[in-house]
Parts: structure tokens; sequence; C-alpha cells
């Protein structure tokens, strides 16, 4: 019966049996040392005396059985939970399976490798402490997702991702031959989530959305999953805003409470998440940017990355905080869907969340009458045929609603300072890559 | 300030506001009743003296101003929470966004439409109270399904749907043109949660799966959603059997119990889940259909259809259990990664659940050691140059493991009673429709 090595250090003194990968063997003349990995942590095994020194190698599946030790006082290792114990093998140790000789050390304490290579060999370096802890993370910002939007009485939805017709416009589509017609991999699940508040007034959902755009960048990929919030029945703007300031932060806070161990294996030190996050209009960032800096972009119909990152140092120095939000993007430079203020129409009563400088989260109130909606998509020079689906919900009466969305990537990316989003995705699609180089194919 | 409807049973006397969506009017001369209803309930309006009867149509989404009354003892209407009370509007109503007029009548208990009028019209139907209970129990069940792969130590991951090659062959895929290559819609995402036991040992995801075949039936889709586990370290196949159980029997159990009033309102009698759920190798099922109705099917290399409906009848008879096992498939006719009975590799150590009669859930060990897989993979004519990523995983060692699956669709329909898989999916995909039938694009 195994025992999972973090239970060993209960275990003080009996007899065990562990399984797990071999991380690293030092030989030591007649002693060997084995340390031992499972998914609750690391152990040292003793072989000495009696028991034969297997023929181990580092990611050999083994079961180990021996005794629970305590550690001399100066041999203990503060750094890991079990680090004041070691086993004592005592009976000759059996390998579950056997793993080639490996293409680079996987013992080190950090996993210092070109993204290429991280990659190409991801079923190996993912087993890496650094890697499956940036997963960790990940997993638990999807938990604390979950978590809040319960907290926001949120229903649970399930959208499709082959779509009729190449609706949102913008990026480009992956299409395919979908029996005698033609489909397309969805961009975002908008238009859904939008329906869905026609039914159950308040939803959320997790899908994976498509871009098809010819270009490698450090923040992009084919494939990514997307966390999705869409409220009906609103007061006002700002109960949109509240809701996505509550979201972001208490996802990030549950994933870096939930994970501390994992922050501290990675270096990274906990974001800051003020309880009220800093609130700016695009103008006024304009304006704030001119004021510190000099430089004037006013005209500017979007914020630029200089700006986004200049905001972030702003609000980390006058807000100690790492998150901030943006609103009242012109409307003309926002998706259709998205609301004008009816105080100023050439603004839309939309927001972005800048998380460290970079844009993580986006969103608006949303159109929710059906002749404007009509009249829009007819502006915008589209066909309203190719929202059939969506218009029928406009058409049958929706609340005044709104929503926004977060990358799952994105978020782990920036909470964990990694500088590509493929490391922050298992298995990153994009141009050149699908699990392999396409080029090797 | 909003009040949620069934909150109103906790404030007779006081004035609210109440917000939602007219489901019915009642004109009695000066008197008229609407029910109103939103995500909570359903409660009656009433508009009698001096406040103006408002111009309201079933699905009108409004904002009425009233006050709480007890209802008269014998005007209770005890089958709803919200019952005892209703609304005396005190103010003229606000109309939030007005509803077309209704293709059918939607104010009935039940929602009587032919299945292509009930996808047709998707944005109402799905408003009717029976529609929207079928996705409330359809969100329980994943909530269920995360709350087990929690108890079971599972980790989540997040994989991807676009592969480079058609790997598992069986199904037809769906194929597009990926940048300048070629790729696919996965049919599972099997291969890539068996990689991830080399990392985090327990694994669960949901991901959406695809198949492109041609053919129309009540149990198939050509996307849907998928529960995944893959468990590392197994003692033996007994405790994916256990495992497996488990899993489904708590995920029915946590739906049923969470979702006791939807389950009431669809007129469904809960399923029933004994504490243990009843065993049989295929062999052993065919000589039980042979004892108990004298149909021989022994030479039969797979159960039929009218064996499982056979088998359910049995379950339910002799073991009170909606619930049934099946083990030991012969070898050739399941998945090439199925490992092989030690003790008659002709027979495989796989597993089915049979849920009511339709097999609901899928699994088995998997072979674990790289030479086997590489034979098995020839064997099959299949190219292992095709399972590169797949292979690599092996190729570092993978612990004894297996795992299974669920379709979140299918389990919905079978705990439901409901005759089509379609009912069971928001916005289903097939050979005929993507939101609107395909014929008439």
């Amino acid at each position: 019966m195994r025992t999972l090595i973090l239970d060993c250090t209960k275990k003080v003194g009996e007899k065990v049996e562990i399984s797990g990968f071999v991380q690293t063997r030092r030989d030591h003349g007649k002693i060997v040392f084995l340390d031992v990995l499972d998914r609750t942590g690391l152990v040292q095994v003793v072989f000495s005396g009696p028991i034969p020194p297997p023929e181990f190698h580092p990611q050999d599946v083994v079961r180990i059985t021996g005794k629970v030790n305590k550690r001399p006082e100066h041999l203990i290792n503060k750094e890991i939970p079990t680090g004041e114990v070691e086993i004592e093998a005592t009976a000759p140790s059996e390998i579950l399976s056997k793993a080639a000789e490996l293409p680079f050390d996987m013992g080190g304490k950090e996993l210092d490798l070109q993204l290429p290579t991280l990659l190409d060999f991801r079923n190996l370096t993912l087993r890496h402490p650094t890697q499956k802890a940036i997963f960790k993370v990940q997993a638990a910002l999807m938990e604390g997702f979950r978590k809040v939007a319960h907290n926001l009485d949120c229903t649970e939805v399930f959208v499709p991702t082959i779509s009729a017709s190449a609706t949102e416009g913008g990026a480009e589509l992956f299409k395919f031959k979908y029996y005698d017609s033609e489909a397309f991999l969805i961009q975002s699940p908008q238009l859904y989530k939008q329906m869905m508040v026609g039914v159950f007034e308040r939803v959320f959902l997790t899908s994976h959305i498509y871009r098809a755009e010819p270009s490698v960048t450090t923040r992009h990929l084919a494939e990514s999953i997307q966390l999705d919030f869409e409220i009906g029945f609103i007061e006002s703007f700002e109960e949109l805003l509240d809701s996505m300031e509550f979201a972001f932060s208490e996802m990030v806070k549950f994933a870096q409470d939930f994970c501390a161990e994992d922050l501290k294996l990675l270096g990274v030190t906990p974001s800051k998440v003020s309880s009220k996050i800093p609130r700016l209009t695009m103008r006024e960032a304009q304006e704030l940017i001119l004021k510190r800096t000099g430089v004037d972009h006013r005209k500017e119909i979007d914020l630029m990355p200089e700006d986004e990152k200049e905001i972030a140092t702003w609000a980390l120095e006058e807000h100690d905080s790492d998150i901030v939000t943006i609103t009242h993007f012109p409307t003309k430079k926002r998706a259709f869907y998205s609301k004008a203020d009816p105080k100023d129409p050439e603004y839309s009563l939309s927001y972005d969340i800048l998380y460290k400088g970079l844009e993580i989260c986006s969103g608006a109130q949303r159109i929710d009458n059906y002749d404007e909606m009509i009249a829009k998509i007819k502006d915008r020079g589209m066909n309203p045929n190719d929202f059939y689906m969506y218009l029928q919900a406009y058409q049958f009466g929706l609340p005044p609603h709104g929503g926004f969305s977060f990358g799952l990537e994105r978020t782990t990316m920036k909470l964990l300072n990694l500088v590509n989003i493929r490391q922050a995705s298992l298995f990153p699609r994009d141009m050149e890559r699908v699990d392999i180089r396409l080029s090797q194919k």
C-alpha cells in the first residue's frame, strides 16, 4: 500500500512503501542517495549495507520499501516540508517504468532551457517542479474564477466552439468543411453568453477560443482559454466595474494564497491587490501620461503599450496596486455590441483591466435594444442575417446587461512574471507548432 | 434597488422593486394579474385601483414597484416557494425591453414542441422553466464532477482541441487548414490526459470533443463535452473500477440532490444509485442474457443495444441500481492504448458504465510500457511518427495508470429521461444544424 511522500513526515520509525519519479542519484561509495518525487513532495532515500543500490536513473518510475528516519539536525533541509525525514531502504526496490536517458539535466532547482527545447520535450520539462508550479497556479486561477462566479450567483453554461459564420470580424478565423457546409472556430463565446442572459440572468463559462492570425507574439496563442461572465439586470455601469474588479481580484488572491508554496518556488512576489482598484477613463489616463512623462497621446484612439506600462507604474506608486481599470474607450474602437455612453456617445461603456501593464480583461455594458442592435450591425457593414440566432435573443427581450472576460494563460503569465505566454500553456498552439514544430512534419 | 422574487417571501408588508420576464397576463375587468419570473422564482403581481394596468406581454422585461402581501389562505399556491405572497403594484411599471409576439404559448407548465421548433427558437424555448431546469442539472453535474475530482486528489489540466494528426482512428474528424499545414479537431483528449499522468499523477479535465460522422442519431452530437479522469500509480485494476463507480455515482447523486426541485418540475424520479454498483464481465453479461431471455449472444464481440437494456433491467431488479459496470471487453474491440488482461490477453482491462441501459462512461487501464505501446501502434497499422509527443511520455517513464470519461450531454439526457441528446445541449451541433438549419443558410 503506497504512502504519499508528504505523509512520511508523520510516520517516523514506520515502514512505508513509496512510489514516484527518481530525480537525482548520488553515489558515495557504498552508500547511494536517491531523491524521489511524487505529487506531494520530494524525499531522500538512502541505500546502504545489505540492500543493493538499484540501477535507477533520473525519471525512472520506482517503488521503494523502507523505514522513515528522522534526519540528524545538521542535515535537515528546511526548504521543503519533507526535509526532516529520509527513507532508509529495507528491501530491494522495484522499477515500474524505465526512462530513456535525459537530453538535459532535470535535477537542478531551475530549468534553464530555451523556449523551443522547453516545448520540444514538453513531457519531460513539465515534470520539473518549477513547470508543474506554473500549472498548479493555473488550475487555482480556474478554481478561484468558479468560486467568484458562485459568489456572483452566476449559472455555468456550456456553449459551442463551432460557429456558422465569421460573426465578430476582426481576427482571422480557422474555417473548415462542416458536412456540406462550412463552419468556423469561434474567436469568442461572446454572442452565446449574451443570449444566455435572457435565460439565466447571470452566467459564467469557460471556452476555448481560436485566432488564425499569421503573427507570432509573446502574448498570443492560436488556441487559448477564456473565462467569461455576463450579468443581466444591472442597475448601473458601476455595478459592472465593481463586479469585474471583485472577480479579478478574488481570482488572483485565491490563486496566490492557495499556491503560496508554488510562488515561493518560482521566486514570485504575490501581486498587490488593493481593496479599491484605481480607475481612470482612457482620456484621464492620457492626461496623466502627459503630466507624468510630457508625452502627449491625447489624440490617440487607444492606449499604446508604453502608455499601459506608465499607467501600471502610476497605479503601483500611487495606489499600491498591480491592477488598474481603464474605462470609456472610443465607441468605434470597441466591438459592435458595446453600448455607447448616453452622456457622450463617442465613448463607450467599456472597460479593460491592466494587470502589471498588460490588458488582461476586457468588457462592456452591451446594447440591449433590438432596433439599436440592428442599426449598429448595419452601420458596421455587417449582415443581420449572419446574426440570426443572436438577434433572436434581442427580439424576445433582453435586460440591461454587460460582462467581461479574462484570458487564462495571460493571467497565469502575468501573475508569475513569465516572459512568453507559451510558458503558461501546457501544449501551446501557434503558427509554428502543434506539439511538434510544423516544419518537422 | 432590486429585490429578488424569492426574497419577497421574507418582506411581507414591505415595498419592493422586482425585475423579470412577464410569463402570463390575465385580465379580469379592472384587475390585471401578471406572473413575473426572475432567476429565483415566479410571483403574481396585481394591478388594481389607481395603478394603470401596464401594456405588458409575455417575455417583456419589466421592473415593477409594489407592496408584498400575504395571499388569502385559499389562494396559496403550495407548488412554488413564492406561492404564499403576491405583489400589489403601487406605482406605474417600467418596461426595460419589449418582446416580439411569441410564436407559441410559453405560459404552460410544459413546453410541448417538436424538436426542430424547440431548436429554431432556442432563445425563447430555453426560457421555459422546464428547459432551464435541464441545464441547471447539467451545471450541477459538472460541479459534482469537480467535487469528485478534488476528492480523488486530481489536478485540473487544460489541453488543446487542435491536433496535428488524426491519431485515434475510428471516428471521422473535422479537418482544417492550419496556417501552411493541416490540423484536426480532437475526438478525445485521451492522449493528453495520459501524458499528464507523468506530470501530476492524477488529473481531471473537461474538453469539447468533435466527430464528423455523417449520421444522425438521438445519442450523438458533432460537438460535445467530455469529462475525463486519468489516475497514475494505481495498485490494481479494481482501484480503477472503484474510482470510476465512485466518481459517477457521486456526480449523479450530487446533481439530483442539488437540483431536487428541478427534477420535480421535470417529473423525474431520482436515479437509483446503490452503494455497491453491480459488476459483470462482458462474457458474464452474455451468459446472463442467455439465461434470462434464451437469446445466445455469446459469440458476439460486443454487447448489442438490446443486451444493454436487458442488463439494465437485471441491475434494477436484482440490485436496485440504475448503474451497472461491464468489464473485460475484447482487446481488439477497444482503443489501442487499452491494456490486455495478463491472465487472458484476448480480453482487455476495460470497462463501461451502463446507465439506464446506455453506455455513458468508458475507460480502461492503459499500456504503460514504451516498447509494448510501439508494438501495439504498429500492430494496428498506425504510424508511430503520428504519436511523437504521446510516445515521448512513455519514453521518459509512465507509472501504471488508467482512466475513464463521461459524456456530459449523455449523462444529462439519461438522468432526466430525455429522448434526444439535443435536448441536453444548449446549442447542439449536428449534420443538419449550427444554430439555424444549414439547409436555410
